[in-house]
């Protein structure tokens, strides 16, 4: 067979060693803070069947989800006009049961149905597991990805929700990156839709406010005629987008607004609750209420979240928001939740860019035994036994090559000891332990040796 | 809609936070000896191009491996008597350009090629991801689960094997599970079938000598003879079965038998370095030289090991070796290559049959605060901030519900302390601190509480 020219489908991608390692550490801090706060891992098959996923994320999404052939013999009697008469969808759920998990959010509400006997409600998971989108692949958006969820389902006490805005400025505390977290409710944009008369065009006004910030209150409005709005409603909602202040502020005036409207008051005291009992703990991080916050996912229903970086332009990082009947469409309906994600692909690049991984992160051994003969090595596996026991991440090398490849290896792999073992060393049972940041080097016993290195 | 039951393919498993805690009880245990050895971690991704998965499982492989429908028009103008004039695996190799990983051998072969250029050799690396295969699920038999694998390529020497060996023996330590590393080599096997003259049945020779254990010595003969080879051929074999001894008395037997052998001398050289070098290094778990050790994959070409438990009745647990050209088939010949495979799922069975998982390792939480109404949860958010600091996972009971059945969430969730703080705790700045194993309840200040929990 000739050989084939490597390669991996577009929009996916391999994780070199020091991705990995950045992966990891954005991993690790996220699972941390989540433990801490006593939610528990769970973890989904990548495959869900078809019928779990398909009609959750929108025609546009049945589009997107990665289908799997059936194994054998997926055609199965069907006659060649069933397999050329049938619409691609169709025929696609006819050849494939199962599809690749879309999102973390189906899979858990299926979870949480599938194993509702064993569950002790309120139920706190986290998962942090890829997911696949056939979407057109572009720069920062792959076709594989991590999403890493935490939701609370069986509870609708909104320290839930503060305990999530929690979690979050305590994770990109242990990041160093700044952030602003929006928060806002949904009821409060139903009753502004309530306020102008038109409910039925939520959704619009929602997407249309939601655009603000990028389009401007011009391009917004002009977006509400072409969506069906009356030019005098859309002079009753102006009032929303000239609200300015501080949170109290924006809450007193908010709430004057929609003093008669039940869905919005609701709404703003929620708020208030969050706001104020955030006000009482250590948080570090601005909140602000945005009245434009509004999300695009449909079953949101309470508190909705975002995370915009300082110091980066970049999307919103992290989101979230309460949803009080996720798991209806499973048959268990009335069970509300709130959840976050973060969105680690965004997170890495802002590290990245603003530089604020650990400094030894590129390392991942932390000392280097040269090997000069069959002799030395056999010495030098014996003190690495040692060093290893110690806690010291520890490579002896296998060959004994020149010296200079064997420290240009130690160098480009970040190693910041080298530890050199001739024929004296062995003598006077010592080892030449080289410091390559600074290139000192000094003659020391094992155990000295392995207190340096520990520093 | 009417409400779906849900469940989840057939072979696919959910995995409850007690699971997951088992499962990252073993995957950071491997991972941390992993790293210890300097080993590096990469990741690719869950689906690959099929063209560099078809031919590398053999045909059964094939049929074996999850192919994923090209999105949009998979038809795209194929003619029905194209459809169904094509057997069912070509015509899925036309329907689908990608396929999901069968192992992780392979996509390393992939990604050592591909990344060929930043490589720094010789390239230690781990791998711990899901693998998925269309076989017949049955009892711990699935359709998708982790391999842990480790291999090192770039360097011929014996010292990567002893590393390994070292490693296996780390991990069964941490673990307590005793076991037997049994190794071979390939070679040695080469040597035998050339010594009977039929180094053509190599294949055939090695997969009935590994079935010895199982199936005794007079089937196994019976095979050899089904599989073509003459009665004095089987004769001339028979010695090797009757090899018996420790590691030394073996290899002297078998040195003897093919001592006009060069490839079997080369073997037992082999091994005599690997099992030499080891008697120099604190390994605990025994060692043992096992002639009818052939493992079935075609392209180990030295080393091989594999590991049983010693105090349960299953397969092995762990398995590896050595291969000198995994990477020619993607155009870089040449590249020696030396890696283990830690059997999760196994593992997890093992711990599970012995009890050997850490005594805490059911518990998420260390602390739950009772929600005895609003302003008592206000107070305790603030204290939770406050040992959460201190490091404790802490969780406040986010509604006020019956004390019955927030005592009742504490216990089902392994909870062993719980805060009770009421009015009169809130006047003393108290908290009353039970221990749910032994019940025994104190009045203690948030200080003193902390110190008790961290003991």
């Amino acid at each position: 067979m000739a050989a084939q020219k490597p390669g991996i489908p577009k929009g996916t991608r391999d994780f070199s060693p020091l991705e990995m390692a950045k992966r990891n550490y954005i991993f690790n801090t996220i699972r941390s803070v989540y433990a801490l706060y006593g939610f528990k891992q769970i973890e989904t098959p990548a495959m869900e069947n078809l019928s779990t996923l398909m009609g959750k994320y929108g025609e546009e999404g049945d589009k997107l989800l990665f289908k799997i052939l059936n194994s054998g013999d997926f055609l199965h009697g069907m006659t060649p006009d069933e397999i050329t008469g049938t619409s691609t969808l169709k025929l696609a759920a006819k050849l494939c049961e199962k599809g690749l998990r879309y999102d973390l959010t189906v899979p858990f509400a299926r979870y949480v149905v599938q194993h509702r006997e064993e569950l002790n409600l309120p139920f706190k998971r986290y998962q942090i597991q890829p997911v696949w989108r056939a979407d057109r692949p572009q720069k920062g958006r792959y076709r594989e990805f991590y999403q890493c969820d935490a939701d609370v389902v069986g509870s609708d006490s909104l320290l839930n929700e503060v305990e999530l805005m929690q979690i979050i400025d305590s994770v990109f505390q242990k990041f160093g990156i700044r952030v602003c977290i929006k928060i806002n409710n949904r009821k409060v944009l139903s009753g502004m839709a309530e306020l102008i008369g038109r409910p039925d065009k939520l959704t619009d006004i929602t997407i249309a406010i939601d655009k603000l910030d990028k389009i401007g209150l011009d391009n917004v409005k002009a977006e509400l005629t072409a969506n069906g709005l009356s030019q005098d409603e859309i002079t009753r909602l102006e009032p929303v987008f000239a609200i300015k202040g501080d949170n109290s502020n924006k809450l007193a005036a908010v709430r004057e607004l929609l003093k008669d409207n039940e869905t919005g008051l609701k709404g703003i005291e929620e708020l208030e609750f969050v706001l104020n009992t955030l006000q009482t703990l250590p948080i570090v991080n601005a909140i602000d209420f945005d009245l434009t916050l509004a999300r695009g996912l449909n079953y949101y229903t309470g508190c909705i979240f975002e995370v915009k970086a300082l110091d980066v332009q970049i999307g919103s990082i992290t989101g979230g928001g309460r949803y009080d009947n996720l798991t209806g469409i499973f048959g268990m309906p009335g069970l509300s939740g709130v959840g976050i994600s973060f969105g680690a692909d965004r997170i890495f690049d802002v590290l990245n860019q603003l530089e604020l991984y650990p400094k030894d992160i590129a390392s991942a051994a932390q000392l280097l035994f040269i090997n000069f003969g069959p002799k030395e090595s056999a010495h030098c596996i014996q003190l690495a036994s040692r060093t290893r026991q110690a806690g010291i991440r520890t490579e002896v090398y296998p060959d004994s090559v020149k010296m200079k490849k064997q420290m240009s290896y130690a160098s480009n792999s970040n190693i910041p000891f080298v530890a050199l073992v001739g024929e004296d060393e062995m003598k006077n049972n010592t080892v030449s332990l080289k410091n390559m940041e600074t290139g000192e080097q000094r003659s020391l016993s094992i155990e000295e040796a392995i207190s340096v290195i520990l520093q």
